[in-house]
C-alpha cells in the first residue's frame, strides 16, 4: 500500500492522509484550482524525496511537488489522486558567503527568510515579489519566478549558481556550490528553472546575491493614456541607468487599492495610467536624476517622488496591493502574459475590450512590469470554470506576438495554449526531454503537457 | 553520395571538398586541434541547414557546426570524416529595436558586427571578449561564452531572448522575437546555450541589449601577492556598485605582453599580481569613486586610473593582449577553469607549482576574470599532445571544488573530465537529453560525451 510506504519513509507525522489535514495543500491560494490528494508527504531530506519518488514510480502514482502554493496556474495542487510532495520542511538557509555573495538554501525556504539572511550579510536577493512571505525558493525556481526586479537582475533562472534535485528514478543530482561561470555540459539548473516540477524535484539551490543598494528613490507618475506611459517607460529605461523597476497600473486598479487596502492616492490629480519607477544606486542618491528625468515629461501635478523608506513603501503599496484589492472584489481570473514592448500599450488598452466582448459584465484590471513586457490581466465577474475570458485574453496575446505565460508558467491552466503559443514542434521537443527523464510520467502529471 | 547531396543543397560554391579549400576549417586557431572533414558546407538559410542535417542522418555522417572557430577545446573542428557546417554566411544583423533594446542576428554574425549595430542605436551587447572580430554569435551561444562583463551582465545564455535552431531531424525550432519574460515550458534557448552543437544547430538569435554607459574608468593596481589582489577584488565588487570588470594577471604575463605586444607598463613599480578594474555609469563619471576605493588599499605608486578612451584602451591592452603574447612564445596548453572565489588565490598560486611538478621546464601564465571565479591557465613548453600538464591543472581544480570549464566548454578536450567533474549521474542525465534529440548521434559527435 503506497501510503504505508510513504509513512515508513517520512514518519507518521509527515504523511497526511486525513481529509482535514490535507485540505490546505489541496487548494491553491486563488481558490480557483483544487483536487484531492492521495496523501500529503513532507520529506525532511533529499534522500526521503528520492525514496518517495521511487515508491510512487513503483505504485504508478503521480507526484505533485508543492512549495508555498502561490502560483496562478494550478501547477502545485493535485488534479485528483496524486501524492502532494510538500517541500516546506527543507527550509534551511545556509551561511551567506560575504565575499562571493552566495548562499545555499533549502527548496522550502521562503523568499523573505532568504532576503533576511542576505541583508544581514550586506547583500540582496536578485528577485523580489509580493508573495515573498509564502513563496519558496524551490517553487520560485521551478516556475522561474520573475517579480519586480527582472529588468535589473533577471528571473530566478539567472540567480541559480548550483542546485540539488531528485529525478523521477530517485537519482539525486547535486552541483553545490556551483560557480558563476561553469560551462560543463548542459545547464541542468537552467533547464529545471521553469520546468514546473515535471522533470525533477528541486531540493536545494545555491543562489547568487546582488549588491544591496544604499540609495533608492521611487516615483509615481500619471499619464493621459497607456501609450504615453509606455513610451515614458522605454525612455526611462534607456536614459536612466539607475532604474530598477518600471511598473504600470491604471486608475481602475488604483481605485480598488484605495478602497480595499486603505492606501492614499499619490497626488490629487487622477490619470488613466500610472507608472511607478524605482531607481537605485550604491554610490549616490538617485532622487535628483529621477526628478530631472520625470520633468522632461511635463506631467504637472501628476508626479511624486519619495526617497525616504516610508514614502517609498507607501508608493510601492499602490502597485503591490493590487493583488489583494482585486481578490477583495471576488475570485479573479488572473492571466500573466507578456508582449513585445512595442505592443504593450495596445495590450493594456485592448484587454478590457476583448473581455467585455465575451462577457459584458466582467471588469478587467490590468497592471504589470512594463520594463519587461509583462502584463497581469485580472478579470472579475466570470465564474471560476468559465474559460471564455481567459481564451479571449490569450487570443489577443498571440495576435500581438506575445507569450501566454510571462512568469507564472503553464501549469494545468494553459496546457492547450502552450501548443498554440510555441507550436507542436517545440512542445514535442520539450516532451522528448520529459520522456527521457520521467519515462513513467509521475512528476506533476497534467502540468505543461496533456497526459 | 553525400557530397553530391550537399552540393545540391548549398550549391557548388558553398560545398568545399578540395583539400586546400577545406584546410582553414579543419584546424582551430590554437593549432592544437585538427582533423579531416568529408566536406565543408556553407548554408545560406535555416532551410538549407535542415536539408544538410537530414542528408547527414541518412548517410550516417557526423556534422560539426562551426562559427568563428575561436574555441579552445576542439569543439568546432572535425575529428575525422565529419561534415563541417560553417554558419558564417548566416551573418545578417537585423534592425535594433531602439525602445526595447533588442536585435535579431544570424548565427554567423561576428560579435564586433553586432556591437557596431547596437552602439549605432545607443545600446551595447552584454557580452564582450577579446576574439570579438572573429567569434560569432551562434558559436558564442553554443558555448555560452562569457568574457569580461559576466560580472555585470551574465554570459551569453543570459542575453538570449529568442532563437532559431535546427534539430538533427531537420525540425526548425523558432521563437523570435521572444520576450524578456517568457515562461512557456522548458527554456530551450537556455538549454542550447552551452550545448556545444550537440543538440541542434543555432541559426538565429534574438539578443537583449544593455545600456550603453556614458562614463567609464579603468584602473590597474599592483599587489604583493594574489591573495591580496583577490581580497581587494572581492571588496571592490561589494562596495563599488559601478564595477563592470575585475581582471587579474601576474607579472609573468605582463612581461610577455610588454615584450610581444609593445604595451608599456602601467607604472614603474612591478608587483607579483595585478588587478584591472573597470567601472562604469550612465549618470556620472565613476573615476572619483574608483580612485577613492583604491586609496583604501594603500598601494603607493602601484596604481593608475584612466578615464579617457585612449588611456582606458591602453590599460585594457595589458589584459587583453595576454592571449596573443602567450601565443607568440609557442603553442600553449590553454585551460579555462573556475573555482569558488575563496579558493581563487590558491588556484593562481598553485597552478604553476602543479605544472612544474609534472614538467619541470614548463612555464605557466595565469590570468582571469576574478570577479566570477574564472581562471585562464596557459602552459608553454609541453608538446600539443602531452596531456600531463592539463591533467595536473584540472586535478587541482577539482581539489579546490571548481569547474573544469568556465567559459569554453568541454569540446573534445575535456570529455573524460566532464564525468569526473559532474559525476556519472549528471552526465547520464545530459546523455538522456542528447539521445532524445539526436538519436543517431550525428550532431558534433565526440563533443561533451565519449561516443
Amino acid at each position: 500500500m503506497i501510503s504505508d510506504d510513504l509513512r515508513d519513509i517520512v514518519g507518521e507525522r509527515h504523511c497526511l492522509t486525513d481529509t482535514a489535514l490535507r485540505a490546505s495543500y489541496e487548494t491553491d491560494w486563488t481558490r480557483r484550482f483544487s483536487g484531492s490528494a492521495l496523501a500529503v508527504v513532507r520529506p525532511g531530506s533529499a534522500k526521503e524525496v528520492a525514496a518517495i519518488l521511487r515508491a510512487c514510480v513503483s505504485a504508478g502514482v503521480g507526484v505533485v511537488p508543492q512549495g508555498g502554493n502561490t502560483g496562478l496556474v494550478g501547477g502545485s495542487v493535485p488534479r485528483g489522486g496524486e501524492v502532494v510532495l510538500s517541500l516546506l520542511r527543507l527550509n534551511e538557509v545556509g551561511n551567506v558567503d560575504p565575499d562571493a555573495g552566495e548562499v545555499t538554501v533549502g527548496a522550502g525556504a521562503t523568499l523573505a527568510s532568504v532576503q533576511a539572511a542576505a541583508r544581514a550579510a550586506g547583500w540582496e536577493v536578485g528577485v523580489d515579489l509580493g508573495a515573498r512571505d509564502s513563496a519558496t525558493i524551490g517553487g520560485m525556481v521551478a516556475t522561474n519566478a520573475g517579480g519586480v526586479n527582472v529588468l535589473r537582475h533577471g528571473p530566478m533562472r539567472r540567480q541559480i549558481l548550483g542546485f540539488e534535485a531528485v529525478m523521477a528514478d530517485g537519482t539525486i543530482l547535486r552541483r553545490l556550490p556551483g560557480m558563476p561561470k561553469d560551462n560543463t555540459g548542459y545547464d541542468l539548473g537552467a533547464l529545471l528553472a521553469g520546468s514546473e516540477g515535471t522533470l525533477a524535484v528541486i531540493t536545494q539551490v545555491r543562489l547568487r546575491l546582488v549588491s544591496r543598494l544604499a540609495h533608492r528613490a521611487v516615483a509615481v507618475a500619471g499619464f493621459e493614456n497607456a501609450t504615453l506611459a509606455v513610451a515614458a517607460a522605454a525612455r526611462l529605461r534607456r536614459e536612466l541607468g539607475s532604474v530598477l523597476a518600471l511598473e504600470l497600473f491604471t486608475d481602475a486598479g488604483m481605485e480598488l487599492v484605495m478602497r480595499h487596502a486603505s492606501v492614499a492616492a499619490p497626488f490629487s490629480a487622477r490619470r488613466p495610467a500610472y507608472l511607478l519607477i524605482e531607481a537605485g544606486s550604491d554610490e549616490r542618491d538617485p532622487t535628483d536624476g529621477l526628478v530631472a528625468a520625470l520633468e522632461a515629461f511635463e506631467l504637472g501635478d501628476a508626479a511624486v517622488v519619495a526617497s525616504d523608506p516610508g514614502g517609498r513603501h507607501r508608493l510601492w503599496q499602490l502597485r503591490e496591493r493590487h493583488t489583494e484589492a482585486v481578490n477583495a472584489e471576488g475570485v479573479p481570473h488572473k492571466l500573466d502574459v507578456s508582449v513585445p514592448l512595442a505592443r504593450y500599450a495596445e495590450m493594456v488598452d485592448r484587454a478590457p475590450v476583448v473581455v467585455t466582448a465575451v462577457d459584458e459584465g466582467a471588469r478587467t484590471i490590468v497592471y504589470g512590469h512594463v520594463g519587461d513586457g509583462n502584463v497581469h490581466v485580472n478579470v472579475l465577474g466570470p465564474s471560476a470554470d468559465d474559460e471564455q475570458v481567459d481564451d479571449a485574453v490569450l487570443e489577443l496575446v498571440l495576435e500581438l506576438g506575445g507569450s501566454v505565460s510571462a512568469e507564472h508558467g503553464i501549469g494545468v491552466a494553459k496546457v492547450d495554449w502552450l501548443v498554440r503559443d510555441r507550436g507542436e514542434d517545440a512542445v514535442d521537443a520539450m516532451r522528448a526531454i520529459k520522456a527521457a527523464w520521467d519515462p513513467d510520467g509521475i512528476l506533476n502529471p497534467g502540468v505543461l503537457f496533456r497526459p
